[in-house]
C-alpha cells in the first residue's frame, strides 16, 4: 500500500545551508561552522598529517583553528599561525582590513601563550586596484603593528587579473615566543574550569554587517577590532596561566565554545544571562535575524582558569586595557566530548551546537 | 617657428609596459621585475618600516624577495617567510599548485641558511571550487612536505564568492631553525666571489607557458619545480658557507641577480656562454619572444661563494641530487650597486637589467 501523498507545508519548510553540489566549495566551507569543521577533519586535516589532538594518529585531526601551533626550534617553543583576510567591505566603524590582518595574528599567537614578535605580510591584489587605497591599508598594518609591538619583516605581494580577485586579499603569518612552562590548549581543559569573556560579544560581525546592509543607526556600533595580547600578558604576569585561550572569530562564542569542547574533549556550561551583549548588538541581531552568540568578534578573549584562579583571573582582565567588562559566563564539564549546554534566560538548558548553515561570509 | 609635423613611424614604436592608469595596480606589479621593485621599495616597505639592507632608516629599502627574515626568538635564530601562490593553470608539466606552494616556501627558508622544518597552509577558495581537485593538491602539499621532512602544523581555509577569486589560492608561510655561524644574504656579498647556478634556467616558466599557449612538443619541457634545501645542507656540510643564495623564481636569473646587487651594494659579471640553458627552453622562448634569463625558476639556486670555496662548493653541489649540473657562470665586482654586466656569446658586454613590463603573469 502506498502511503498518501501529502503536499509540503511552505511554513515548515527550511533549507539553512544554500542547495548546491556536495563536491564543490561553498561559502559555508569559510564560515566557521560546521560545514568548514567537516571539511577541515575530514578532508584536509587528515590528508596534510597535521598535529592530531591526542596526539596519535588514530585520534579525530584537530580543527584548524587551533589559533597557532607551537613547535620547539633550538630550543625555543616558537608559536606560528596563519590567516588570509578577505574581509567585505575592506573598511568598517572601527577598523579595516589593515588593522584586522594585523590584530588578527597577534591575537592567534596570543592564545598560544606566546608574545607577539614577527609577521609576514602576504599581499595579493586585484588588477586595477587603487594604489591610494594600498597605501592606506598598508599605513593601517605599520600602525597597528607598531601597537601591537610587532614588527612586519617579509612579505610577498601577488597580482592577478581583473575579475579574478577582489581588490584587496592580504595573508598574515607570525612567529612568538612561548615562555617557559606555559602550555595552553583545549588539551589543558579539565571539568570545573571557569570559563571567563574579556568582554561584549557580536560586535566585529554586526559592524560589517550593518555596512553590507546599509544599516545606520545613531550611534554606529564599531567592531571590537583589538589586539589582545595584553590580556593574555597581564594572566601570565599576575602568575595566572589559563588553561586554553580562544577569541571566537568566525562562528562566534558558540563556535569557539564547540570547538574547544571537542578538541579538549570536555563540555561546557555557560549561562545566556551572563554573556555580555551589547543593546546595539542586540538590536540588530534581532533585526538581522541572527544569534549573537553565533557573530564574530575580533578583540575578545575566551579564557578558561582553574577555579582557584577564576577570581584572580577576573581582577587582572579588568584592571587591563581592553578586559574591563571580563566577566564569568561559566564551567567546563565533563560532559564531553563536544557537548555545549546554555542556560537559557528562560531557566531551560539547551545544546548550544556549531552554527550551520552559510553563516556571515567574508567576516574576516 | 613650429617644428615640422612629423608622422610617427610605427616600426619604432615600442611599448613594452602596458598603458594604464599609474595609480592602480597592474599585472606587472607582480611580476618580479622593475614595476613591483619600485611598488615595494617606494611605496610599501617604507610604509611597514620594514628592514633596510643597510640597516639604516635613510638607505634605500630592501626589495621584498630577501627569500626570509631571519630574527632572534629566545636565543634561536629562526627564518620566516611567505609567499602567496597563484600560478594559473594549477597543473603544469612537472608540478602543480601544491608541491610548488611547498617547495617555494622550503626554497625561501634554504636560500637564508636555515633547515625548513614548519609551515602554515592558507587556503583561499573560490565558491564552486571542485573539492576533488583540492583534495589532489592538498595531497601533493603532503607529499612535497614529506619530501622535504617539513609539516605543515597551522592553516586557514577561507571562501570566496564565485568571480571573486580564481579556484584557489595558497598561501605558505614556513620558518626554519639557522645554524650558528651561518649568516648569508646580500649583505655578506663581496667583490671578487664566485657565482654559480645549480642547474639549467628557465624551465618553469617555460613549462607554464607552453601549456597556456596550448603549445606541444616531441618531449615536453617539464618544470624545475623542486626543493633546493638538499643542496645548501650539502654546502654546510662541506664546510663551505656561501656569502648569499638567491632562488630565481619572478624575473628568472636576471632579477635575481639585479635584486641582490642592489641589495648588496655590488655589480656582477657573468658570462652568457656559461649560463646553462636547455635547447628545449632555448627554442620556446625563441618561439615566443622571451628571453631565458627573464623567466623564472623553481628549483634552482644562485650560490655566491668565496673564490677559494668555488671549487669545493662545485664538486659538492654536483654530487648532491639537483645538482649535477650545477656551473660557475660569473662573478661580484665592485661596480655597483646595482649593476649587472652580461658578457655575450659574441663577446661584447651589455647592461643586464631588471626586466620590465608585464612579463610573464601568475608564473608561481
Amino acid at each position: 500500500m502506498k502511503p498518501p501523498v501529502v503536499a509540503p507545508d511552505p511554513a515548515t519548510l527550511a533549507c539553512p545551508t544554500p542547495a548546491a553540489p556536495p563536491d564543490t566549495a561553498q561559502l559555508a566551507h569559510g564560515g566557521g561552522g560546521r560545514a568548514m569543521h567537516d571539511l577541515l577533519t575530514r578532508r584536509i586535516l587528515p590528508a596534510l598529517d597535521a598535529p592530531t589532538p591526542a596526539g596519535g594518529s588514530a585520534a579525530p585531526a584537530a580543527p584548524e583553528r587551533h589559533d597557532a601551533a607551537v613547535v620547539d626550534l633550538g630550543g625555543a617553543r616558537i608559536a606560528l599561525t596563519t590567516d588570509t583576510f578577505v574581509v567585505s567591505p575592506r573598511s568598517f566603524p572601527g577598523g579595516d582590513l589593515g588593522s584586522l590582518a594585523v590584530y588578527g595574528t597577534v591575537n592567534d599567537l596570543a592564545c598560544a601563550g606566546a608574545t607577539p614578535s614577527h609577521l609576514s605580510c602576504a599581499l595579493l591584489l586585484e588588477e586595477g586596484f587603487p594604489l591610494d587605497e594600498l597605501d592606506r591599508i598598508v599605513a593601517s598594518m605599520q600602525r597597528a603593528a607598531t601597537r601591537c609591538n610587532v614588527r612586519i619583516v617579509t612579505g610577498d605581494t601577488k597580482v592577478v587579473e581583473r575579475g579574478k580577485g577582489d581588490g584587496l586579499f592580504i595573508n598574515t603569518s607570525g612567529v612568538g615566543l612561548v615562555p617557559a612552562g606555559v602550555v595552553i590548549g583545549p588539551r589543558q581543559l579539565r571539568p570545573g574550569d571557569v570559563v571567563l569573556v574579556s568582554g561584549d560579544v557580536g560586535r566585529h560581525g554586526v559592524a560589517i554587517m550593518t555596512v553590507r546592509a546599509g544599516l545606520s543607526f545613531e550611534t554606529a556600533i564599531d567592531s571590537d577590532c583589538a589586539p589582545v595580547h595584553e590580556l593574555v600578558a597581564a594572566l601570565l604576569g599576575a602568575g595566572v596561566v589559563p588553561s586554553c585561550l580562544r577569541d571566537p572569530t568566525r562562528g562566534g562564542l558558540a563556535a569557539a565554545l564547540n570547538e574547544l569542547a571537542l578538541d579538549g574533549h570536555v563540555g561546557f556550561e555557560v549561562d545566556a544571562s551572563s554573556i555580555p551583549v551589547s543593546p546595539g548588538v542586540a538590536a540588530v541581531c534581532e533585526l538581522l535575524g541572527l544569534d549573537p552568540l553565533h557573530v564574530a568578534c575580533e578583540g575578545r578573549l575566551v579564557i578558561t582558569v582553574r577555579a582557584a584562579d577564576a577570581e584572580r583571573a577576573l581582577a587582572t582582565l579588568r584592571a587591563t586595557p581592553g578586559g574591563h567588562a571580563a566577566t564569568r559566563i561559566g564551567t567546563v564539564t565533563g560532559d564531553g566530548p563536544g557537548r555545549v549546554v546554555l542556560r537559557t534566560t528562560l531557566g531551560t538548558r539547551r545544546i548550544l551546537d556549531l552554527p550551520s548553515g552559510q553563516l556571515l561570509p567574508r567576516i574576516c
